[in-house]
């Protein structure tokens, strides 16, 4: 009896079209966070379920995957990389540097609702700066997302820049603290309901002065796109004077034009990333040609970590890039230019099966070329030579190697341009690898 | 109430000591792999108990982490990546192009008894051609193990090379292949056992007349460990005259020479890979220093690699590297040689924190160094100069870079080689990388 071969809702095979760029993202993103000083590190997919749910009870906790492993003990998949992080570093706080600085890419698993286009299996990839609470490394992680993103060929796009702290001050201010957690939910709300939505709820929620006021506070600057007016100065005055947050901002501001990397970052009121863990600056990212799929890098400050774990106290700054949404987006018309620059070719030369006796030749070939960093795919098995073609026209591959029992016993290859048919014949493999080097092929 | 911050038992957190050493040899390997033509895939973690365990009942099942998820569905984490790989070409092998080639690295878990110094979670690192049954393919992962090990630093190893339908012609010629499931799991432990538990064992199998055969056919060679013999020859006389698998492992043979890597493969017909799907060659790879840690590689010919879930025929033939063991391994005094080529160091540079107002300053001046390939990392604190010096000691970081107002204002910078202490004062940051790739400083 046979096994109906299928995968689970909500999960995915990823076939070599999309693994090669997704790796490649990988690759290239890894490059800039090393080039930062960060460190990767890797936890255990599976947990204690106490460990990553806490006292639980979270809209999180229904949608974590978690069962009573063979040892008896309540085991579950991690659903973020950040709650591992903590968890982390209350166990490694004496062993790594402080500060540190580090990064995670890995799958995380949760088991949402697929209809919303969402999959029950992605990658995050988290880095953060912790063991410091000041303006230079909250600014460090902005131009981390700045050059990691460049460096992936993606130019155009905006990253929103808040503070909780400041948010905190101004409801204070107002004497409207006490209601911050639902005034949060609902201004969170602001960019996917609209304005005249979250109008509505926060009305309900303390009156139309006080809406009025926290409107003003939220959309200030959202007239004034280029950032140029003094919106620092308008939260400031709303949220009751200077304080240590509006002092933070700044200097952040400050070290952007220090650095000339201002331009790519405006001031925000209205983000506050939920009702996340965040207690000073907070951020997200958008796509400029599309603002639609929502923030590709998002994240803020925390100053209590792993305060789930241990007394000790751990600041930190950190970001998520949404890997799956970034690599849905690069492959979007509006992104053509991002995609050019990521590797999708299979190999550069494949050695076409002229006689199968002759695979120790083709190896020595090979060989030759990869020496030189050329990609080499050798076809095994003597098909009719059509069929070969094909096999190497759907690979997209460049070049190809004829070589038969004439071409080994004079220790030469014919050498064929796959896209203009040009045949060079009896060619030496070193005189083959000059010519495909320098294109004059 | 706080949480006791603890892992699973047989789990484990990777640090950036060794994640920095294990993400090097995923993207080397992934180099070697990617120069052959090999593509990578992926395939979820957790899938549908009976796709993965199939009628179940083995061995393995009961080292299976399974639990019903939310939806009521009977799953499985997966155990290793060959299960996965036949359920994806059971479903992909009319997408694919076939003859495929790929590779899969990703982590597997099994609930092992973690005594034996075996993990619940480790990696796998999984390359195979399917689609075709020559010569030629078998003979090109022999040619990939030892490019990937090579490239590796790895250069002092031994593949040890079999035919399992050779050794079923020797079972069937002495008139005993029905009992060859149990005489395999006897001949399996040869390396382990010693010759004398495994004669005990087969003669309480098929008596002493044959067990002499038997040991005689998988100790061929055995004292003759250049592989300089006419070992086929026997191996040939003993299963009753020359055949297809004879001609297979001749091809093979004649390859490895045609190439000029011969040097590295013997034939071993003790190596059988026990009880697996294999039908074909076989093969192990010994690191010579470090024979006792067991084979590194593995793998061999399978030709009906998805029948559990297609009546559709798929050849192949793979391997798989120990990864964790091989990791293990190149950290052992044996292998000193080795670890020196894999990048160990965490920033080139390190710019100290001596005024925190001037972090957009060292943001510009990081910039400068990393455009020119040379990884920084800044100290975001301004504490004491004792207290920066030993974070970049901790960090084996080469150079310093200490900049204040002055600096800042003349637009200059003070570069320190923090081995020998030498100092350079007040020069251009051009000037400074030059001297950095120039080994001047």
């Amino acid at each position: 009896m046979q096994i109906n071969p299928r995968i689970l809702k909500g999960f995915r095979d990823s076939l070599p079209e999309q693994e090669i760029i997704r790796r490649d993202m990988f690759h290239n993103l890894e490059k800039t966070f090393r080039s930062y000083g960060f460190m990767p590190i890797d936890t255990p997919a599976l947990e204690y379920k106490d460990v990553l749910l806490g006292k639980g009870g979270g809209e999180t906790d229904k949608q974590v995957y978690e069962f009573t492993d063979k040892g008896n003990r309540e085991v579950a998949l991690r659903f973020d990389l950040t709650v591992p992080f903590a968890r982390f570093m209350a166990m490694h706080s004496k062993t790594v540097n402080l500060p540190f600085k580090r990064y995670h890419m890995a799958k995380v698993w949760r088991g949402e609702n697929t209809q919303k286009g969402r999959y029950r299996e992605f990658y995050q990839c988290d880095f953060d700066i912790v063991g410091l609470d000041n303006a230079s490394s909250d600014f460090e992680i902005l131009l981390l997302i700045m050059d990691s993103l460049k460096n992936l060929g993606i130019e155009d796009f905006t990253i929103h820049l808040s503070h909780r702290g400041l948010l905190n001050a101004f409801l204070s201010h107002e004497g409207i603290s006490e209601k911050s957690v639902e005034i949060l939910r609902c201004v969170d709300k602001l960019k996917k309901a609209g304005t005249k939505t979250t109008k509505n709820m926060l009305e309900m929620l303390v009156g139309s002065e006080k809406t009025k006021k926290i409107l003003e506070y939220i959309t200030t600057g959202h007239d004034d796109p280029l950032n140029k007016g003094s919106i620092l100065d308008n939260l400031i005055k709303l949220s009751g004077g200077p304080s240590k947050h509006s002092k933070r901002l700044q200097d952040i501001i400050k070290f952007l034009h220090g650095s000339g990397k201002q331009d790519k970052v405006i001031l925000d009121p209205s983000i506050t990333r939920g009702l996340d863990y965040y207690t000073g600056v907070v951020f997200e990212t958008f796509l400029n040609p599309l603002p639609g799929i929502g923030s590709i890098c998002s994240g803020g400050r925390y100053n209590d970590l792993a305060s789930l774990y241990t007394r000790e106290q751990i600041p930190g700054v950190g970001a998520s890039i949404g890997l799956d949404r970034l690599l849905a987006a690069i492959t979007e018309p509006e992104m053509k230019e991002t995609l050019t620059i990521h590797e999708k070719i299979h190999s550069d030369v494949m050695i076409f099966c002229m006689d199968e006796s002759l695979a120790g030749y083709y190896a020595k070939i090979a060989d030759c070329f990869r020496k030189k960093g050329i990609k080499v795919d050798i076809f095994h098995a003597k098909k009719k030579l059509v069929q070969q073609f094909k096999y190497a026209e759907k690979k997209q591959i460049g070049f190809a190697v004829i070589a038969g029992g004439n071409e080994f016993n004079n220790n030469t290859i014919n050498m064929k341009n796959l896209k203009t048919f040009e045949e060079i014949k009896d060619i030496s493999v070193e005189k083959a690898i000059t010519l495909i080097k320098n294109k004059k092929l």
